[in-house]
């Protein structure tokens, strides 16, 4: 129920941050496609930690050992199992926190939800690190929406803090930029805005303390008249996934919570013929009206809350002596969740696209 | 596939805005539950058009018919079929539509989805009306987690262009509050704003234009530990039953986008000891962290765009001559779509609340 | 969770015996199909009760009323809702089934599962009249499958107590057979089987008794290559329908129960070339195997029990009393509950196959 | 799609016969159980290859290894990911076999399934070996509802070609039976059974042929009111995830086919009461009404083709060349599929049976 999801692809999530490793089954690819090892590194490693200064200490290659599901190199059709170890593990440094919760954390609604049982090492299965299988699936299915359907999807960082980055042109938006965005590590339309971001992430963790951020997305060269009008559209199906993105607590389509500010008449994206197809002037509705595609690029934002682990003191309860208590987080963590954040949301984006064309066209897609 | 939602209670809505009605299938309701008319049309009537001069001039009872699932005025645990038969349409309004799409909205992407065999009429399918079976089903469920389990769903017009009402206290927040909510037509916490928010709307309707508006909602008395880590989690079933709600283009939980401007050190909501009960000093989290409930008050915001059926001429596209054209939109509309929502809003937080104590409680909840 | 069913094409059956009708919502059939009502009503009628003085006595035309979906006489791809009104019903026979439950039948089971809260009357949702919504469902497919994929779906009665048809002939099927055999009011492939069939029913009902029976089908032309390996492959699917039709016992493909008691080498379907086409010389694997369509005809078995509900007296318990106690049926019902099964038993296979095409070629089919 | 199973409890497997392995992902299993390895090996061993003179000669020990979801050896309620890796393969026996498709065999309808790049060794993911990790999956559910709920699941070789043993008692039914049959090589009610089917068996294997089989299983302890009556119903779960066993072809419940035969007063199962339980007199619908248990024995019997690929020359068909060719098939194979069959049986019964008992009781159950 929990971790696995979709519709005509179906991907099960499994695995823990100090387990044996982290790892996921994609069920319903289409056979016949040749994996790009090389993409599919490049992508694991947009995820992997240690990339920068401002990522957690912690480091893993994060080279996906793909157990079934291929064959001389070719998706064969059936399940496609990968699995990342963990290598770089300490767990010692989590044990009390069954009994001393830390604020913001699923420690205390996960010691609740599975009686205590849940593996606690690293957040368990609530890691972040769950994301890693999430990026080798997403890598796959975006590769594939590239190389069949000339779909491309990347991502930047939208802002941090109050650091920010300009905002993607909704209408006219390249292949080159989202290819560009996929290469770097910090993904910045802007690279003038990567100063302001690299000070305030740097500020709050010598402060020991974390930042939020937002993550925007784009989708383009999606086919028009992919997803349904209610249930399982294609909002439905992107933002369902976003959620299941650790320490996401907002997503927005187009001008999202901007429009509730607007007129009608300022928000309504007008029809026109730009060399033979159909576009709109605007995008205002990033790219998805009534639920389904429009054909003009799929455009959305995700905000991420602060690293809830921060290496200050805090504040919490000892749930055995029902005492407040200060909790000092030992272990490594991100200054900026939201940094390592964008090739996730591209591969949420990748996977929910791909389950509308696979609904679409049929399981050869 | 597309209008089918749920993993225990599965709700499965059919009809169009202009054909015999909309309707709504709920299965997995418990056995045994004593229907509550009253409440159920007062329920209806908040979402129902014509109530004041700042909705559609549509008028109808939306008066559901029970044609199944329900016996001796109690659920039978067979599935509840509901009707809402559609009385007061003038279908004439809308023949045009196919060839000249109306700017904001589905007729365009319909109509490649469904290859122009898609109702047209008022939207079909993807009319707003098709929110009347959601508000059924929500509130079918929205009684029975009041009475069974003590939970309380109530919302509020956050605001509607740039006029606003204050947010919930997410702390300190009060069933009575809640209640109070849902019997007003204009639902505020704050009375005051609504003089605002009613020349707001009024200006828009004068201009013959629309606007926007976002809708808060909370959840009280959920447990807490309900829910999951990854997909299903509590986060993901609520955003993408509210993703099916025409117009909405944003959906945020707890401080939402607000979280990615905000360090860890002030977003973390600490655990404390309260009357015996863990809670946590702020909820910035909005109830949920991990994927579960915690036992705070669930709140979350759903942003609405503006009507896009506005009476104001606008330029479109013939499709069939590939030449700009001017659209003056006829039929009868919402100057502010937000305005009608909060009830829809609430419907969607019922039905995914309910099918997470199915999943923790079991058939009988 | 119990009355939806599928994959790409969603089935959501509600109603009751006694109630105000049965019905169904259809959900992700494809857009643009006309509906051929003289066909749909021909499919309703075959199930329909009162056409021979073999079946129960009352008597409903079961015409559907088409609630949405449909418009100008074409699917438009949003779901179908079609409800069957119930107008001869007689619910005073029923009163005192919670606590003499009739043995064979769901009321005792049904009583546990909904905590007493079940509709008891003809059966409530566990009724034979549920399988009307899925017969015009079927229906609806069948058609489909016919002109787009000239497939071609017919069954017949394969025997009755001793009473037996023979078998179709798994390699040289015709089209004209099963089209010829959904015409008949007892279909069978030798029509000389006809009088000893009648004698073995009209016997069973002289002695105030009922009689089980097996039904055979065959799907013809379906393409080679549509399923899957594990799960949800042809013959799960299939089985699974069949399995939701109330009375049913056991489901075989091909030799089904027989081929445990052959060798290999007389099981096993050679592959041979005919006219330009890759066909088996033999079809014990009754056109499925490793879970997938081969292209040969796909031929199944489906066992109904007898009618549970027999007019001779029968010893059952009082749940109140706990106490033996005669009971004596009265209501109306079919010595042959076989009889009316084979165009139900057409629409599960049509369903299947339905799901099957939609998964292997998209939504449009 | 294909390899996705599961409402409350989901079954995701993978794998392929001559790749890295087999394995499964089991979402939704409760937090908190202890588990008992060696129960775990020895439900593995039963299924392994080289027990016996009677199973193919490759000889693989089956050890699962977990990895995830365990902590302390308790279930943390995350995903379980079991793996069972491939020691023993011979690659070089399958080459030929896109071009000359085995008979009985997935080899042609998998290719075309596929487009031909499904990965042939040994069957691929359509291989019998792909029961180990249901039989994991099974083990663990089997371990629990005994544990839990007092329920047993046990199974016998009901017959072999024509050598057969007796079958249940579905009145009188013992768990030490049902626990004996756990423990023996070869399951039989009565012992004298053995030596006609070891000679039945061996005479096939020395013709270079195979022979087929039934398994019949019961489930004992299953609480009353258990599932739903349409579809999803008990059967149904229990048919579809046995019609995922490769060679299987039939499956009936209770007296199944026989029941067709019968007349309603033969067949119907009269209630009584029993040391203070409701019970029947008989089981003819073999625990299960209206798609819904009744609380007796569950009792279903799954037929077996004899194993397609024999040592025997056959004639089939050279996709490529059009002509009719003779086929020797190497590698090693059982001649007797079904003699390792019931611990898969009886693994897909404990699947459903979870799956009943979450939907039911919640994620705890």
């Amino acid at each position: 129920m929990g971790s696995t999801w979709g519709n005509l692809l179906k991907i099960s999530v499994f695995g823990e941050s100090h387990g044996k490793g982290v790892g996921v089954v994609i069920d319903g690819f289409p056979a016949g496609f040749e994996l790009d090892h090389g993409f599919l590194l490049r992508e694991m490693a947009r995820r992997a930690p240690g990339r920068s200064s401002m990522t957690t200490a912690r480091k893993e290659a994060d080279l996906p050992d793909i157990l079934s599901g291929v064959y001389q190199n070719r998706t064969t059709g059936a399940p496609i199992c990968a699995m990342v170890c963990n290598t770089d593990t300490r767990s010692e440094d989590y044990e009390n926190l069954r009994t001393v919760p830390r604020p913001g954390h699923s420690d205390y609604a996960g010691g609740l939800r599975y009686r205590g049982y849940n593996d606690i090492r690293g957040g368990g299965h609530f890691s972040g690190r769950l994301t890693a299988p999430l990026v080798f699936a997403g890598a796959l299915c975006k590769d594939f929406l590239r190389k069949r359907h000339d779909v491309v999807i990347g991502s930047h960082i939208l802002h941090v803090g109050d650091a920010g980055d300009r905002s993607f042109d909704p209408v006219d938006l390249s292949r080159d930029l989202l290819l560009r965005l996929q290469e770097e590590a910090l993904p910045l339309i802007d690279r003038e805005a990567e100063e302001k971001i690299r000070e305030t992430v740097e500020q709050a963790r010598k402060e020991l303390d974390s930042v939020g951020g937002v993550v925007e997305c784009a989708v383009l060269g999606a086919a028009a008249g992919l997803g349904s009008p209610m249930f399982q559209n294609a909002e439905s199906r992107i933002a369902s996934l976003l959620y299941s993105i650790p320490a996401v607590k907002g997503v927005e389509f187009g001008l999202g919570f901007a429009l509730s500010e607007k007129r009608g008449s300022e928000a309504n994206d007008c029809y026109i013929m730009e060399d033979g197809r159909v576009r709109t002037k605007s995008n205002n509705n990033g790219g998805i009206v009534g639920g389904i595609t429009t054909g003009m690029p799929i455009i959305f934002r995700t905000a991420f809350k602060p690293t809830p682990s921060i290496a200050r003191e805090q504040a919490t309860l000892n749930l055995e002596t029902g005492k407040e208590e200060l909790l000092k987080i030992h272990g490594r963590h991100d200054p900026c969740i939201a940094l390592r954040a964008p090739v996730v949301v591209e591969a949420a984006a990748a996977l929910a696209m791909m389950d509308l064309y696979l609904e679409a066209y049929g399981y050869d897609a």
